[in-house]
């Protein structure tokens, strides 16, 4: 059986090889007896499995020793209010907005500190991202924010800023849900990452965080107990019960990408090649086309997430039935930008790019 | 093959023929092509599979109209936050302290409001319940909380107070993790009801509410949006992308819950039925015999966690071996307390109860 292809931004594909393994262990994990899912989090069976997830993951993003991995609940939103309720000490936190997701973070910090945009795209319809040099920060920002990847609008920091470089002293905090694992993170330049697992690494369900340990410990008294990232961490993530299938699952797929080749790079950095190729052949495409429109800003594009009109736009729904016929899936594009939308994480293959491009070129000729 | 018995208090054992059409499907949902964790949650399939579960749920636990059933994260744990962030309003809430779980509430509950401590039986171990009759209510409080199946120390609620007939106008809201859809609510004492999905009805990382309309929109200032049960409540479970894989699989263990019969009954009652003749028979066992011991006031007695001690404690290892090697699994007790402790929910057969029984019998037959 062939799969069809599954563009879907999230919940997204999941590696075959990673569902066929689920799948042979789920009645019975190695002798076990039993399915992961049915294992106490503090049996020997399961902290095996959360322990090679947690080296694997430290391994392949090369974080420092002094950075904190957590896996958590509530996905990127959640952590909307968590990253203020554990950094902001109820000061000022500076933001920078390039999408639908960087916009919520703003308005969820508002509960708990002031939150000041240092800069926005917005006025351009947030294709761009506004030059470092011309952001606002402010004097003893607690942090500053951004999304690292706009899954929506398809905005993607090519490099992340060097905040001591524009005279600021603040933790850079970086929401990277919709790429993680898809290219290496300046840790130099971080304090704070996090991401819903539900593009790159897993199931929806689990929440990836990783902090450097001088941001453990100033949650503020609101913070829930099960949220505070110093609490989390001196219990290993297992203050509160971890979603245990989800980090299996993420394990099985950081195996995965520690197999991934490209060009006699292996791991993330062959992801990073692959993603890089993949996303070039699909903008030619789009770039080269009469049909088909990206917006954004180039030097900005998103290598996960491409967002693309119908010039025509009478045609969206002959175009995504099409795509359906030929095994492309979960083309259509966000409701608050229209459209259509071509996710291409860690898990499309290049062949899928290559079938979406060929698609796309024979779509548009029907059109003439 | 046959699988082992798994007694573990969660994450626990899940019904063996969820986890074979969770295999058969893994990689194709029913001609979609996708795992049901590549799903978009906003798509038809996974919509469909979200609708199926909570219309089933609110069939098997009989859930009136005015409630809604939420799908959330966090856990248990989160809940003893989330609650006071959305019911107390920042007054008095009320508690009965039962055991581990109840205690853990009200420290929880201490950051968000003033929490009363109405009765506990913490002076007597966590062996009995105090009598409805006794306990201090604050005039006006915003709620009462108690955990009506303590997992640790083996204590279930029989039947849930009546509070009104105690004189109090306060919504009750129970911790029903580890006894949901083992026996059925009486929602007309219940304002509030929830738990996580790791003991009866899948997978770590899904979190229970059912709610009361009436108690939604209440949350205080502090309360992040992904836990405000009335944005929550407005979104369907999907303001956040919900954790999509154990919707699914509650949801297949709610269709088996539906299938299950027992003495002409079926579903939740069913189960009831069966679950009474679990704990008889296991807590027959303990009382007859010479070298176990287990000592709950034997009118609350929990009929899903069973702990008990052996008489000679020295003893421990060899008990917990010797079950190993008959494939039954993971029956050490909560560190707390100590000893041993058999989780019986759902999905545990008679025939594993039995198999326990005779082990039990056999073990002690050994020491004489």
């Amino acid at each position: 059986m062939t799969r069809p292809y599954n563009f879907s931004a999230g919940p997204a594909a999941i590696p075959e090889e990673v569902l066929q393994q689920a799948a042979a262990e789920m009645l019975d994990w190695r002798g076990s007896g039993m399915s992961v899912m049915e294992m106490s989090h503090r049996g020997k069976e399961f902290i095996s499995i959360y322990e090679r997830a947690e080296a694997d993951l430290r391994e392949l993003l090369a974080v420092p020793a002094n950075y904190r991995i957590l896996f958590m609940q509530g996905g990127g939103l959640a952590e909307n209010a968590i990253v203020p309720l554990n950094l902001s000490r109820g000061g000022t936190a500076d933001f920078v907005v390039t999408g639908s997701w960087s916009q919520k973070s703003v308005k969820e910090a508002r509960r708990y500190c002031s939150a000041n945009v240092a800069a926005s795209s917005e006025a351009d319809g947030f294709h761009s991202i506004p030059n470092p040099a011309s952001w606002k920060l402010s004097p003893g920002a607690s942090y500053l924010h951004l999304c690292s990847n706009e899954t929506i609008h398809g905005v993607e920091f090519q490099q992340l800023p060097d905040l001591k470089a524009l005279g600021s002293d603040a933790p850079l905090v970086i929401d990277f849900s919709s790429h993680v694992a898809s290219r290496p993170v300046d840790w130099s330049r971080v304090g704070l990452a996090f991401g819903g697992a539900q593009k790159n690494l897993g199931p929806a369900g689990l929440t990836l965080v990783v902090v450097r340990e001088d941001l453990l410990g100033h949650a503020l008294p609101a913070c829930p107990s099960a949220f505070d990232y110093k609490v989390v961490a001196e219990h290993e993530s297992m203050f509160n019960t971890p979603p245990t299938w989800g980090i299996y699952i993420a394990g099985l797929t950081f195996q995965w990408i520690k197999r991934q080749t490209e060009g006699g790079l292996q791991g993330v950095a062959a992801l990073e090649a692959r993603n890089s190729a993949k996303a070039r052949l699909l903008y030619d495409a789009i770039d080269s086309s009469q049909l088909y429109v990206n917006p954004v800003d180039p030097a900005c594009r998103s290598r996960m997430n491409v967002p693309f009109l119908l010039r025509d736009e009478s045609r969206n729904e002959a175009f995504l039935a099409g795509a359906k016929a030929r095994g492309l899936l979960q083309l259509k594009g966000h409701k608050s930008v229209g459209g259509m939308r071509a996710s291409i994480y860690n898990a499309m293959p290049m062949a899928g790019v290559q079938a979406l491009v060929d698609y796309l070129h024979d779509f548009e000729k029907t059109q003439a």
